[in-house]
């Protein structure tokens, strides 16, 4: 049987979903289609690593609602982001006579939510989707909210808000997951404690490691708590609300790029976070105690605290072309106290070359 | 000056947005764009014919507000929905750094709102959106509502909800319409005054030909507040309402993809309503009385009123196809009376054949 730990709604203008989180969920996937009303054709987007070993089980709790799903693979990798693949999506599902009221099943990690998002948003104006995040990054940040996209010319260029009908979050599937990708999504885990909800920081501080499954379990509800309130505040980012979300990502987008992605996203984030938060004490907004926290919870879970041997230049030249550049601007997220973020408007290149020298 | 006849405003979950319906606004373009608080960058999608005439002036009514404009120059035709040219388009917004505060005008009829309203919808997950319909279809039904499409293997395969930000209707642009494309906006005019409205019926019974100023004024306003109306309700076509305004389009799409659009969209939506219509009559819903009516306004302005020697098979093979078949039946719908439309969830092709031959 399946163990549902929490059901966190998420209530936005354009839907209204659940995100089940729990374990052993995807055996009993049916049961959350149903409750949803979800039926007629599915297809299910994702990996052939994810395919070979969960692609039987999804399949069959499927078939047990009277219902066919057809399946699509695609190679993993920010690469399957293109226009490419996303026709090559579209054509299975014009093949097979998808139509308004069919679903797609998003099963996989960012990538594979933010393609299979974005097929969803744009098929005949917009058709079912069920998100079923398969990392802890995933789980607790892309999978909710609709921000879906692919790549042209430029990270994530084309894409849309779309939420989703439902998330399907097994913590089973964070078991096979390895150490480094685990704690690569623990970095969003973490935005969360510094941005929103500072009682995740003491868990991560206090807990034991490897952390048990109750631990994981009040994390990513937590997080998905945390996405959810601001999501509801702000769904299209348009008011200053969700982009305090984006806490470390200016500088590590720019870091991610700039290491031409050998380090991963969290990583990146985890990076970017520790040299927001130095800006923010640099520009006399943030307790210096606040970065050794940050940095500490950081280092206890394996990640990057520092930009060491990257070309500085390199990153602030992929800082220029940022979504969240207005009127020519930079934007970054600064901290006044933990759960205090504030949007600056007017970062300079300068004040961020001195702090990533430090 | 211009002259501001009326401001229909449109409340949707995901915006809110007026239709300015006037005389001479396109040359103060300047004051409804800023009255929206649109600033920054500006992109002006239309037709070469379209742009010789009118560019100048909207340019430099951008330039009024210290802000420039790029002019994409689309060929004319349904083609221009494709993949190909959306592409070259998310290229030119690419190469001139269009930001999230940027904005789309889609200047002309149904093929630049559909295509530059769904570019709009999809660069950086959204931009502003500014619809100047040049035509009266465009003017009473495309430009509100914010369906917007390409054309993929089949007609608005790859589409999307995305409502504009202000739609400015110029109703000077009418006076130099070719009367056949002119008199094929008054099918859907004709189509609203059916379904919602009947005082539009009693309008086009009565009113002098050509049509005065006033009068194309009253009828525009009137088919846009229909239109609004049923799109708060029913934004994204959900709920059995938006569906309303699908009357005489199920046979109509089928007509004009049979006549490979040698009959044009207004026209396959006349022929289609009064082959809707005698369906409503054979399945008991409505007095034949209605037919003749309808057929008599239709007729009042040039819009054809029958199949004529077109291959009905054709017709019902591209029924088969149809977005709004759901479960594989055709949905149709059909009045019991004027303004008083039903959703038909099950209706065979056997009995569309036969209306067809009648």
């Amino acid at each position: 049987m399946f163990r549902l730990i929490s059901t966190v709604q998420v209530k936005t203008c354009s839907k209204c979903y659940p995100v089940y989180i729990g374990f052993n969920l995807l055996d009993f996937l049916n049961v959350f289609l149903s409750r949803n009303d979800l039926k007629g054709k599915f297809a299910l987007v994702s990996h052939k690593s994810l395919i070979d070993i969960y692609g039987g089980k999804i399949i069959s709790s499927i078939n047990r609602l009277d219902s066919d799903a057809v399946i699509i693979d695609v190679p993993e990798g920010e690469e399957s982001k293109s226009l490419n693949v996303l026709t090559q999506i579209y054509d299975v599902l014009v093949n097979n006579r998808f139509d308004r009221w069919s679903t797609i099943i998003a099963f996989g990690g960012g990538v594979i939510g933010d393609l299979a998002g974005f097929t969803a948003a744009t098929f005949m104006r917009g058709i079912n989707l069920v998100q079923i995040p398969s990392t802890l990054l995933a789980q607790v940040d892309s999978s909710i909210g609709g921000k879906v996209a692919i790549n042209y010319r430029g990270k994530n260029i084309i894409g849309a808000f779309y939420q989703p009908n439902l998330v399907v979050t097994d913590l089973n599937l964070l078991k096979s997951l390895p150490i480094r990708e685990f704690n690569s999504g623990l970095a969003e885990v973490i935005k969360y404690g510094v941005v929103v909800d500072p009682q995740i920081l003491n868990i991560l501080e206090n807990c034991s490691k490897p952390l048990p499954d109750d631990v994981i379990a009040e994390l990513v509800t937590r997080s998905c708590n945390c996405k959810a309130r601001i999501v509801e505040a702000d769904e299209r980012d348009e008011k200053d609300i969700r982009i305090m979300l984006n806490f470390g990502h200016t500088i590590g987008h720019a870091i991610e790029a700039a290491s031409n992605f050998k380090i991963n996203h969290g990583e990146a984030i985890a990076i970017g976070m520790v040299y927001e938060a130095k800006l923010s004490v640099m520009l006399g907004f943030l307790d210096v105690d606040v970065v050794d926290r940050l940095i500490n919870i950081l280092s206890r879970f394996g990640l990057p605290t520092s930009v060491n041997q990257l070309d500085i230049e390199r990153i602030l030249s992929s800082l220029r072309y940022d979504k969240k550049i207005k009127h020519g601007k930079i934007r970054l997220i600064l901290l006044k106290s933990i759960g205090n973020p504030i949007v600056h408007d007017d970062v300079s290149i300068g004040s961020i070359r001195k702090v990533l020298k430090m």
